[in-house]
């Protein structure tokens, strides 16, 4: 029986070795998810011209989620697969939803020296289809001394909406309950404006759950000096993009941070990845650590409805960092073994 | 005899007292400063509906500088003073070069445990004068749920040119010459794509000084996990904002970050500023620490041709720092009184 169509994306680099671990975690944990692989990626462009053919697009439709590795490397224009795969597959699916959880993870040790491991747990809900990734911009007498460029971040109320109830409706499922929107109201009073009432309105809807607003900067700021004050933050595209980023160094780096890009009403299908890039310098020697995409496959289990499936691979992650000693080399299989024989019971 | 013509504006909170010690330390160094005080803040706003009177702006400018100790408090509406008054005065001053130095100074613990004094020394050379911060945008169908709010960055060849050469300027005056520039050019092509054809373009009127790139993601969590890689950044507006608040978390707190908004030319006034704000739960206490003043009075002595006297005041601010024992308290006016007396002799 299928429980699940699934589109993989190994891409680049690395990506293929640590999304093959993921896979195995995710058999390990639900029998019966049909996976498909495609070959998308900087390979693929450089032999074919292809990013993303919209036959890809239209088959996809009918899957559940798609677990993507890690697309780029230096020769692709910067652009190309950013704009034609990532952000095409992030609008043409509704993604609106851009799920990133933030965990110092026991057996780690982030660089703050005031932080122990379990003291970071918050998760950033930045929105995914809108704000300054619209892609609306020009230049004009472009290449002369005369030349103007712009970029147009659109905001709608549908769009600043539906990410803010999902942030509170996520909110209401953790211990603390506490939802901080972050932005720059006091400079970019248009869209901050639309934010700022959006977010009073929704959290009326959600009366037990505690509201906070923080300047982006600000919650820059905080987010090295104090990660612990955060539970859920809810924030526009590209502050989450930076935002997100700040997050991951400070709970040991991207190489273990997982994020979702959802459609939460499964209407299309969800795209899962880690973090990192394809990490050209260590592709092929099997020395990828595969716990960002595994996490990124507990997201995967939650948004498609195995939370107690999506618990497990965390313990099994939760047990495999704790185990670990700093310095000592890992290799990508070993630890994919590792976390699906974990997971797994 | 004259040699400078200043405005100060104490403004709110403990702004007052700071702005005293950064007179002080000023007068130490720079015998026959002209100052003349200024009403404006929050305080002036709730009086008299004033925020920045064209008159005002228009004495300033026969000034050579502007010091400020910090506007506003919580019962402002976003956007009032910052649009009305601080923005206002970068835009109508031309001042395109916002400049904020960043360094672990001796005797100081920053939050990254692996991180010594003397190992973080850069200097973030942030657009002043466009980008979001130009006020372009709107909204249309307002509260209602076909709302749309718009925010445009707008960048001319003119802004972007002055502000990348001034970095590479500053750079070859510094120990290791190199300029990062920060954008999100995969992302923001049009504006990107302008930011980075210019700097190619004035680099190579640098051919001694390394160039690197890096998008603002990525430099948000390089400035936690390496911030040791960092000489001169210069990127946009507002991914300057964030990146300076970073930057000031990873160097011990806003308390120490001290920020010129500089009109390089002195066509007009350059404004000086310590970057934290008005902190109205200490105000009158006399207990806010002025370094941050003191090191943005070192920055104006800079500016107006005075680098062996802000050599001085630095290292007044040096031994200070260096004297201090963590978690002992202290007093504005003495901190001032032996940052004077150290820097005068
Ligand atoms: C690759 C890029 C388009 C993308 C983004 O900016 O969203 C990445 O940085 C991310 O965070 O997923
Ligand atoms: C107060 C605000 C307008 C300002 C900015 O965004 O530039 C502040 O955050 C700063 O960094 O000087």
């Amino acid at each position: 029986m299928t429980v699940a169509k699934i589109a993989l994306v190994p891409g680049d680099g690395i990506g293929a070795e640590v999304v093959a671990q993921g896979r195995k975690v995710l058999d390990a944990v639900l029998p019966g998810v049909e996976a498909t692989e495609y070959d998308l990626g900087a390979a693929r462009y450089h032999r074919t011209g292809e990013v993303l053919p919209e036959s890809v697009l239209q088959e996809w439709t009918g899957y559940d989620a798609i677990l993507l590795g890690a697309v780029g490397d230096p020769t692709v224009p910067p652009g190309v697969l950013e704009r034609g795969l990532l952000l095409k597959l992030r609008f043409a699916f509704q993604q609106y939803v851009n799920l990133r959880p933030s965990r110092l993870w026991p057996g780690t040790a982030g660089p703050l020296g005031n932080v122990k491991p379990g003291e970071i747990d918050f998760v950033v809900v930045r929105e995914g289809t809108e704000g300054l990734y619209a892609g609306a911009g020009g230049t004009m007498h472009t290449n002369t001394p005369a030349e103007v460029a712009t970029e147009e971040s659109l905001n709608t109320r549908h769009g600043v909406e539906r990410v803010i109830r999902d942030a509170f409706s996520r909110a209401g499922k953790r211990e603390r309950r506490k939802v901080t929107m972050v932005h720059k109201t006091n400079v970019l009073t248009h869209a901050g404006g639309l934010w700022a009432r959006t977010f009073a309105e929704v959290a009326r809807e959600f009366p037990d759950i505690e509201t906070d607003y923080q300047h982006v900067d600000a919650a820059a700021m905080f987010m090295v000096t104090q990660p612990q004050r955060y539970d859920v933050i809810v924030t526009d595209n590209l502050f989450g993009d930076i935002l997100t980023d700040i997050a991951a160094a400070v709970t040991g780096g991207i190489g273990l941070a997982a994020s979702g890009c959802i459609n939460p009403e499964r209407e299309f299908p969800s795209m899962f990845e880690p973090v990192h890039g394809s990490a050209p310098d260590i592709a092929g020697q099997g020395v990828a650590d595969p716990v960002a995409t595994v996490l990124s496959v507990a997201l995967l289990l939650d948004h498609l409805g195995h939370p107690e499936q999506a618990r497990r691979v965390e313990q099994a992650v939760a047990a495999e960092l704790s185990s670990r000693t700093p310095g000592q080399p890992l290799r990508t299989e070993e630890v994919g073994d590792r976390l699906a024989a974990h997971a797994s019971n």
